[in-house]
């Protein structure tokens, strides 16, 4: 299973209820963070899922509300006694940004690794995540998205065991990834499961326009986590400007792409209730939800045609 | 009178209940900030005092816990409307530290100007106050603690008026400042008011251990707002190592320099509640306070020999 807290919610500025951007994800006991504004280090405090467990960071872009919190987040790291590498991804730009923001960082206990992508994004392999970086639209600046990908492994068939004469003995070994001997022959784990299983597919991208490359990556995820920063028509004016999105407009990538659930994130300071404009977006595509900050998601392996997505309440 | 409020209590690293180190201060509707901590920006949008009104910021030194708030405090400026010019004094680094962290602000609505002092620190004018920054001892790093006065006008004084035969039709103009002429003489306002008047002295230090120039700008204040890193003996050890004053030691500064009241922030995420340390810390001196996160003071001018302190509730 994956799970997630949305650490904060808020978009541009914080206010008292909703923390600059940042997600905490947590795969098997490890965990990663998506952007690190403002807030990210005492939203994990009261989230206590941990610093030690972060093994890295995905930036989006540099925007303040995106990054602010990336210097006091690698103090926080120290101060749990962290002495593994830690690294951190984003778009062009990231050595200038990082090495700016920890102007006031001490030589740490730890090294910080930085991989900086090109253009076009890359692959990322993190917490037993394939992610996959992906530019979208924010204006002129580069700016991605990420598709994270948590597969599962095929599961152990006893029929096939015993078609091959595999002891019972040997078959907790095979079940651990082993490869056992049988008299001559080697049985390999692959030998006897059946048939790679659904995994889950987790998309979080805020910050950009509707675009080519936004549908492409959310199709067929179990779970979209895309921004609402306006609530309104009335904004689609600034929507352009600042190269947002409207929840209307969110809500058709999710008609399109038919994600098991949509939640919003990333709200204006001029959204009072992000709960307000949720019912007239329902009916444009019926799951979605608004975040909220310190709010905790689990998204367990789907049967069948399922979708990961455990409804919020 | 003199408001301020205490932003953030927190020392190192922020918790859900302590924000990391920001006073606000306020004079005649005009303010300033003394160190910006992470959680800053959304510390001054809770209390409702207002962004417009900052004409500057003073920092004590670069540790991340008073300064990682900066980036994101001009973001707010801006968001505020500000244009007219900012001003950040502070010591030796201020530049290096302030353009290393603005890496992610855009070029900004306002002009921002900064003022590096020499070690020996510096008098600055600003909302009113006259200010003076000391020098202390935070180890090898320069390290800053300001002593703000805020100056009390003499007070007009009418048998004086009467006796340089002014008309009571110009009492107004003097009081406001003016200089009068009553036939061919000139009647200054300094010729009609009385003695000059207490004004309201407010010290605040942290990230020292006690030393000399602290004992002697904390003369005679009416307000003492230093550390209370750590609340026992036992934590001597680390007091001694990171530079920093125990619960006892602030009080027995007070007791040598007997302002009107001491009150301690800045507390180590090591203690829970800051409140448990001062029944203690009174056997040493009696006025002594812990803030909290928000909390908001009024300083009143004082009559006769009285300090300008209302005590905490």
């Amino acid at each position: 299973m994956m799970e997630f807290c949305t650490l904060g919610t808020g978009g541009t500025l914080p206010i008292p209820e909703r923390a600059l951007s940042s997600l905490y994800v947590r795969v098997n006991g490890r965990s990663l963070l998506i952007d690190c504004g403002e807030g990210t280090q005492v939203g994990i405090r009261k989230l206590g899922w941990g610093f030690r467990c972060l093994d890295g960071m995905l930036l989006t872009h540099y925007h303040g509300d995106h990054c602010t919190g990336i210097a006091g987040l690698l103090l926080s790291l120290e101060k749990a006694g962290r002495d593994e590498p830690f690294h951190i991804w984003g778009p062009r730009g990231l050595k200038r940004v990082v090495e700016g923001l920890c102007v006031i960082v001490p030589p740490l206990s730890f090294a910080v690794h930085l991989h900086e992508m090109p253009a076009e994004g890359g692959e990322i392999e993190l917490i037993g995540l394939k992610i996959r970086a992906f530019p979208v639209n924010h204006g002129g600046i580069p700016c991605f998205g990420y598709r994270m990908f948590l597969p599962r492994g095929a599961v152990f068939d006893p029929e096939k065991a015993k078609a091959l004469e595999v002891p019972m003995a040997d078959w907790k070994r095979l079940q651990q990834g082993e490869t056992v001997r049988i008299g001559g022959r080697r049985v390999t784990p692959s030998d006897v499961t059946g048939a790679e299983r659904k995994g889950i597919t987790l998309v979080f991208s805020t910050d950009t326009r509707p675009c080519e490359t936004l549908d492409k990556y959310c199709a067929d995820a179990d779970l979209l986590i895309l921004e609402g920063m306006y609530g309104t028509e009335e904004k689609m004016p600034q929507a352009l400007k600042n190269h947002h999105m409207l929840y209307r407009e969110a809500a058709e990538i999710a008609r399109k792409t038919q994600p098991g659930g949509l939640l919003l994130t990333h709200f204006s300071t001029s959204i009072e209730d992000p709960e307000e404009y949720i019912p007239e977006t329902r009916t444009i595509f019926e799951r979605t939800w608004a975040a909220k900050d310190g709010e905790t998601v689990t998204l367990r392996y789907p049967e069948g045609s399922e979708k990961a997505w455990t409804s919020l309440s």
